[in-house]
């Protein structure tokens, strides 16, 4: 293990999270509030830290898988650490576990919070908050990869580790550039809906937040009401943009390179919309009579369908009073996830359709036992490799995930909060049901709970494995 | 499709039924009950249907995969429908669904009941209802490969299809000498446990009953208090019977033939009593101070974790009230099982332990990519076949089981009660938690979840394939 490369990583991942801190100082500073202060003394500090860590680079830059995924784990944790810092200082009552649960919360998109009372806090603190949804989203060490010069060094390694889905590709030859477009597609997005949300009469700083929330998949918002506060209008607009985040963000390249065939023959894309709708109409004529009319249903339906399936956690209305047969759709849905490439939690809509077509294929099997068939995705056959990798992922999902469950249940909640709590974790949605529902919060769960539900966001973030391998001994031995 | 081979088969397996239900039926006369006709005429249509189906044999005698699959699945199918008649016939305000879920609760060696009150029934179909644990547990066609001549075809498709495991193998050379040892020790188990249970003290008519239920892992009681009428010596009797039951039937082979040192060293048979052994002390530590002392703690633990890991389902207490931890690791003890080779439910032990690999194997990986690692297991590398079917089986189960929570939903009930409806049939155990409780029943379910229930204990009997094979169109159709 390299570790100082590791090390240098890591510090770099902190200066850009100083520059990043300066946005809602700025904020901060345009209110008037005093906690300007805090967030930019943070900053400082955090740059410093980082400068330390990163001032020289390592004479030996040799970086191979295990070093890569090290550093993402690591990065994500000391970001969130140091990240943690203005809420523990700046919002009352809130130790070091909780600001560190809501801020890992938000780095991961995940959005569960240990809050009961928003509106009071100081909005450039709840900016910080929600921003870190947005640096989350598309992962601050794609962000690096685009800004660093190009190295000779395996960088692809810290974006597979980092960016979500069963096989990581390159848009462009090199992966400097990948990450540069990525991110651009990511900020034109992003200003996209802040504009619309504007323009359907949104305040500028509700329109920001909300956005970040949004093209993050995150989930805080500024209001304790969540998203019922707003107009049908802009919810509808952003049902619009959570979909359209939760979709594989290469569909957006292929528009922009004008391969439009290829961006809507995406079988990810036609599967992910079609669960989508299909969810959403089983759940509008499920909540048919809890609303006025059946338009109102749609409109909710569509809009808590998509906050969970591209697992935002956004609300606009508590869809923990709605009918089981409804609420176990959600909790399918949750399981499910985004596409590959998006800035989505869950398994991935990419992984479910292999997993589909694999089971498939046995059945062909069994009744053909001679046939031999080639799967296919995206047109492509799939690679034994990427195969293998699904099947592992489905493994360590499940045994990580029976874990969690055993570990919160020392706490002695209900069967459906515990479960529900990890599942909302685990895949980055926020809300659950029962006592961790939209209407309420993570802050009654204990200490050693908050632990375990922290590091299943982190490890739903990263995909598991850099979360497991950081815990393993044979990692930090030098390499033989 | 050789659909004459199918039904000579099917036929054959109610042949075979028949003349089983020829016992309850001297149980009935014993008794004095009248409903002795009931079994009587009943052992008389299922062979009538059963000798029409079969008399004559098909002369293309070609059987490969598919055919046995589906006679695997027919076969029990049909057998279910049959052997609900003396249920139906005799058990008042009984109707055809609650019969039929009953039979296949039976069969699949499930346990979960729609009956309330079991102590006013006739003793004889008291006596066939727990019977059909026996029946299912090691499987009739199993049996039915010991009894008829060896033919030329591939009958181990038969086993393999009713077999539960990863990778059934033949103890000898011999499908048809494998199928009668394995029924010889079957049997001599059986009549074990019913001998140390009469000299314990229980009359013969329950030492029966629940040696039936015991050895089949099923769980059907003759009483409403379950298990806990008995005596703590009798408790822990059963306890025994029950982890042996649970454990692979080759060891029971390896030491008939001496081979200590083979059965002993068996990775599956040490995981299993590790997990059991490890999940009792967790059990036994939380509820400790439910109990009067310690060692009652123990007791319960030991046979309540026994009875759910086995999949038997029998209590002697009910552990709906148990601390949400302990629940939860009766829940985790569900979906784990028994081992292969055994007549338990669940994922088994030996996927299990090979998951377990993969997803070590898959971290060694990460961290040194260039080493190349074989999976092992019980000694000798993993076959390729097997690993992918093992991967197949996790990706089905979970979408059945998706699939299912979803269905049963629809009727509206709680989370938990939904939840654990799907786990305890699906792994065959029986009992779940809150409305399907140790205490409670299945009854109130609508009859569209209860088919729903029943798809899922049979699937979960076959591992999954069988049932859902025979759905498929491309069976039926003609081979290619």
């Amino acid at each position: 293990m390299n570790k100082r490369m590791v090390a240098f990583f890591v510090g770099y991942v902190l200066r850009i999270e100083a520059v990043l801190m300066l946005l809602p100082t700025i904020v901060s500073v345009i209110y008037h509030e005093k906690e300007w202060m805090v967030l930019a003394a943070t900053a400082v500090a955090v740059f410093v830290t980082g400068y330390l860590l990163s001032f020289k680079k390592p004479s030996n830059m040799s970086f191979y898988m295990r070093e890569g995924i090290t550093s993402v784990a690591l990065g994500w944790i000391f970001m969130s650490i140091f990240g943690a810092l203005p809420i523990l200082i700046a919002v009352p009552h809130v130790g070091f576990t909780d600001a560190l649960f809501e801020t890992i919360s938000g780095f991961t998109t995940t959005g569960a919070s240990i809050l009961h009372e928003v509106e009071s806090l100081p909005k450039g603190i709840l900016f910080w908050r929600s921003f870190t949804h947005w640096v989350g989203g598309m992962g601050v060490l794609v962000f690096m990869l685009a800004i660093l010069p190009e190295t000779a060094g395996d960088n692809i390694y810290l974006m597979r580790a980092e960016s979500p889905g069963p096989s990581v590709g390159k848009l462009v030859p090199k992966v400097k550039s990948t990450a540069k477009i990525l991110y651009e597609i990511y900020i034109a997005i992003t200003l996209t809906e802040i504009i619309s949300l504007v323009l359907a009469g949104m305040p500028l700083y509700h329109a920001m937040v909300i956005s970040f929330g949004t093209v993050g998949t995150g989930g805080f918002a500024v209001t304790n009401a969540g998203c019922a506060v707003y107009t049908h209008l802009q919810q509808s607009i952003i049902t619009v943009f959570m979909i359209m985040c939760g979709a594989n963000f290469n569909i957006y390249f292929l528009v922009i390179a004008r391969k439009f065939k290829e961006a809507f023959r995406s079988e990810e894309i036609i599967a992910y919309l079609s669960i989508y709708f299909f969810a959403t109409a089983c759940v509008a004529i499920n909540v048919g009579n809890m609303f006025g009319n059946h338009m109102e249903a749609i409109h909710h339906g569509l809009f808590n369908v998509a906050s969970v399936m591209t697992t935002t956690g956004f609300s606009t209305t508590d869809f923990n009073l709605w009918p089981n047969f409804s609420k176990s759709m959600l909790l399918v849905m949750m399981f499910i996830g985004g596409c590959a490439g998006s800035t989505a939690g869950g398994i991935k809509v990419s992984r479910i359709v292999i997993g589909f077509k694999t089971i498939l294929k046995e059945l062909e099997h069994l009744v053909h036992p001679r046939s031999v068939k080639i799967l296919k995705f995206e047109g492509k056959p799939i690679e034994h490799a990427v195969l293998r990798g699904i099947n592992v992922y489905f493994l360590t999902y499940f045994t990580v995930f029976a874990c969690s469950v055993l570990l919160v249940a020392l706490d002695g909640k209900d069967f459906t909060t515990t479960v529900t709590a990890v599942i909302a974790t685990f895949n980055n949605i926020g809300p659950g049901l029962e006592m961790v529902g939209p209407t309420a919060n993570f802050a009654h769960f204990s200490p050693f709970a908050k632990y375990v539900l922290m590091f299943d966001m982190l490890a739903g973030r990263l995909e598991l494995f850099p979360m497991l391998l950081i815990f393993l001994p044979m990692t930090w031995r030098r390499q033989r």
